[in-house]
């Protein structure tokens, strides 16, 4: 692939070009953007290449989609509105130009489609490989949603499929690829969508916001690292312990030709799901009816710190906090 | 060096118990920080192992020190009081924890001098090196310091001596070493003073507040690129050109031993100065008497688009933008 070598003016004019909402009061071009006066929530995630992905997994488009998705679920999970966002990009000298352009593409459908506007950054040489670090900025104009105040007695919630994305990220490491990208749909294929699902996290915005006006949920939080870990983080922030029903877990269909411990294990180590994970005391159950979409009821938050899954036939199994660590050794 | 193999909890914990200040309504710990409502400026900025520094030049607080200053640096060129930020850092499987320690331990040095909350952030491998990813949000309290604004015949300002750090480079390349680097105050010799001084970027911020304050600057930026190079986005963004005065620029005195064009080559084209350079209309020139610190006068906006440096003897030159650039061929 060659490379027409743009300098950094060239990358900036392909932002200022690919970015037109003009919402920030100083945007792009000038040593800071300034934002409106407001109460803003603030979340940063990076991907690096070889530890998150591997360029020749998938279409850049595909990556840049998740980079957004990625960090707009954390503002999900806060019940912020996005507004802004600022990003890195570090690449290596070389580096096919075409990718990186690709990666933007896939960014700016997902943030044109949530109205989310660039309005600085930097950009960097980077030996290691690309990497993209995205902070994005939302707008709470309710109660922010933590991962504290949860109670004991209260139900617990997951807002989509679990294990999808460990799942593919195992057939991604044994040579599956996902050749195309439509930033717009998803594939119909079941094998196709199963990768596809790695780049595509569910939007949970809008879940997000009605927790937040409705005062719902009385803790959240975004499953990034595997439900038994993040469940371990609302536990301990909350107070509880937590007890799960393996039945009731919503584990992706497209994990049915596993058997059933790998199905649970993915199901409760795997990572990126980028669903929300949520409490609501029992009075306030009836409230969630008004979102219209189905979300799960996966067990309830307990006196004591004990958590643990509740087999089919009774049996309880202690819960670890075994998920994804990017420093563990 | 033997490491103790924090991990992701481990690396959060000391990173807890680094930042006290507790400004942000929800700071560390959640899916995202919430700052208070208000005007607010953002600016972000990475520095990448192999590309900004290398490891053996100096001790890691140096670097700590380093990458907070040059991001608060865009806070002073906006005029924005320096409030929260959000750190990325990522480094490879087995890199020596003390370095990241101590690079924290800079980057806390001056953070808490300034009143700055850690309030958010991300933590990822990166098989390239070390990289420090900061976004920093001041308080915008008065109108920002822009770009633009500027107009012909305001009289053009820099803040600190020029060149200083671009030596500093040149000789950290040809093999000098910082030996030892204390946030608290710099060297004494000025051998060390100069590789010192690559790391320890003047503080813009009284200045920066003193210009938004007295509205004294028609437009401003800070200078990290080199003088040509950001002079030439002042004079595009203000739609000027300008005239520098070579014997009027504060070449630092640490290059005496340069030869003269060497001096100015340095002091217009070396990057990183972290200086504030910014223009003031005539009848408002005598306001910047109030700030008490030396300032440099070094020329003027002009009508048209050429940049030209004016010589001793009244030769003019035309100044290009030759400066950093990160994706130059």
């Amino acid at each position: 692939m060659t490379s027409p070598l743009r300098d950094e003016a060239g990358w900036i004019r392909l932002l200022s070009a690919t970015w037109h909402r003009k919402d920030a009061e100083v945007g792009l071009g000038d040593d800071g953007c300034v934002i409106p006066p407001a109460r803003y929530t603030l979340s940063t995630d990076v991907l690096v290449e070889g530890v998150d992905f591997r360029r020749d997994w998938a279409p850049p488009e595909a990556l840049g989609y998740k980079a957004m998705a990625a960090n707009l679920s954390d503002l999900a999970a806060m019940g912020a509105i996005p507004r802004f966002f600022l990003m890195t990009l570090g690449f290596p000298r070389g580096y096919p130009e075409a990718f990186v352009e690709g990666v933007l593409r896939g960014l700016h459908a997902l943030s044109d489609r949530r109205g989310v506007e660039l309005c600085g950054g930097d950009l960097t040489r980077a030996p290691g490989g690309l990497f993209v670090s995205l902070t994005v900025i939302g707008e709470q104009r309710r109660r922010p949603l933590l991962r504290s105040g949860g109670r004991p007695g209260d139900v617990l919630y997951v807002s989509g499929s679990l294990g999808g994305p460990a799942e593919a990220l195992r057939r991604f490491e044994a040579g599956a690829r996902l050749e195309a990208f439509d930033p717009l749909a998803g594939p119909a294929d079941p094998e196709r969508a199963l990768l596809d699902r790695f780049y595509r996290p569910q939007d949970q915005i809008p879940l997000g916001l009605f927790l937040a006006d409705t005062g719902a949920a009385s803790c959240c939080m975004d499953v990034s690292d595997g439900l038994a870990r993040d469940l371990s983080r609302i536990c301990e922030a909350s107070a509880c312990g937590a007890e799960l029903q393996a039945g009731a877990l919503p584990v992706d269909p497209l994990l049915s030709r596993l058997g059933e411990e790998e199905r649970f294990q993915k199901a409760l180590e795997g990572g990126e799901e980028q669903v929300l994970l949520f409490a609501v005391p029992p009075e306030r159950e009836q409230a969630l009816g008004g979102f219209g979409v189905e979300l799960y009821r996966v067990g309830r938050l307990t006196e004591g710190e004990e958590r643990v899954l509740v087999m089919r036939d009774g049996r309880r199994e202690p819960i670890g906090d075994a998920g994804y660590d990017h420093f563990a050794p």
